[in-house]
């Protein structure tokens, strides 16, 4: 374990409670306790105290190895496109009945938000509307994960007029922004209290779009 | 003028530049300035020093007139409420036309947004998702806006069906919660950067869902 220790130590990463210090540093375990911290609290709500006990590691570790709040904010909302974003995707991008993948999708919004190991709601959400707080990067970073949302939508929704699963007469650049609008809402929707089945419903009662034009 | 001053002295209100004390303490004009600095900062995002400058009244006399920074963000989301969401309540109210009733209300939060006069987005959307760092009665008071604006429609939805407007076949708790739900998600599109014809086509796309079962 000194081994460890000192691999540790050369990356100039001092952990909070000397117990620790026969941790190995995981730079990814770390940043989604981060993460966490800022889908609870957003980013204003997070401080740098509250960073140092979640992580378990010195002020001066944390900007080491993310650099200062911001930078390490913007880190945050990375990992939370490469990891709960992608993997809500994935599952639809796999997903080849149109109908099945946007009830997915909608679907999965209520999942993130009554998942017990989430802080509920959405980080991407949260951060849009406190985008006066951080960094410009950072908004740019934000619109463009739901920007992306809506041409994934619409691209899935022109793969399936083209495969006769809906019809033409609908106009597929509308319906994605609306189902887009619509997986937002569920977000604000659960942090607003309103019951799980509530969401369900809305999930299918938005694939509805897709059937009549 | 000096009758003024006297009314306005009794009150316990000192303003922050002597050049104001000519001005009458106007407990709304006042009220109105810090609910726009809560739209655009958030709860947390605005100081008490913001609240200060931008309400032109010294610490003190913020704290006789509106009590600490929880109680006066109670009174502004209040006064939101009052205010802003009833004015978009009252216009569609009197809309008899169920059709044209919820369009007024989809449109009118895209207005909402893109007034040049308003900060952006919707204070009830961002405050609600910034739940953890205010009051519970906050909290409770914006929760219920949300929960008032889906029995509206549900109720509006259910007359327009007695009416014969619109199908008896539409499932009007279901259709009335996922409208609710567009109307949260136009307000985090447009803090995302979604241009005014992306929100109205959604306004547009959603009435859809009066129309088939």
């Amino acid at each position: 374990s000194s081994d460890v220790c000192s691999s540790d130590l050369s990356n100039g990463i001092v952990f909070k409670h000397p117990m620790a210090r026969v941790k190995k540093f995981n730079e990814t375990i770390t940043l989604e306790r981060a993460m966490r911290l800022f889908w609870t609290h957003g980013y204003d709500g997070t401080s740098l105290q509250m960073l140092e006990d979640e992580m378990e590691l010195v002020r001066s570790s944390i900007y080491n190895a993310y650099g200062n709040k911001r930078a390490l904010f913007h880190k945050a909302i990375t990992h939370y496109k490469n990891t709960i974003i992608m993997d809500l995707i994935d599952s639809i991008d796999r997903e080849k009945d149109i109908r099945k993948a946007v009830a997915k999708l909608l679907n999965g919004e209520v999942q993130l938000h009554f998942n017990q190991k989430n802080p509920g709601g959405c980080l991407i959400v949260l951060s849009v509307l406190e985008k006066a707080r951080h960094g410009d990067q950072s908004t740019q970073l934000l619109e463009s994960i739901i920007q992306k949302m809506e041409e994934f939508l619409f691209n899935k929704i022109l793969k399936a007029q083209n495969d006769g699963q809906i019809s033409d007469q609908i106009n597929a650049k509308n319906t994605a922004v609306t189902i887009a609008a619509t997986v937002l809402g569920i977000a604000v929707m659960g942090k607003a209290g309103f019951k799980k089945e509530a969401l369900q419903q809305i999930a299918k009662t938005a694939t509805r779009l897709l059937e009549h034009p």
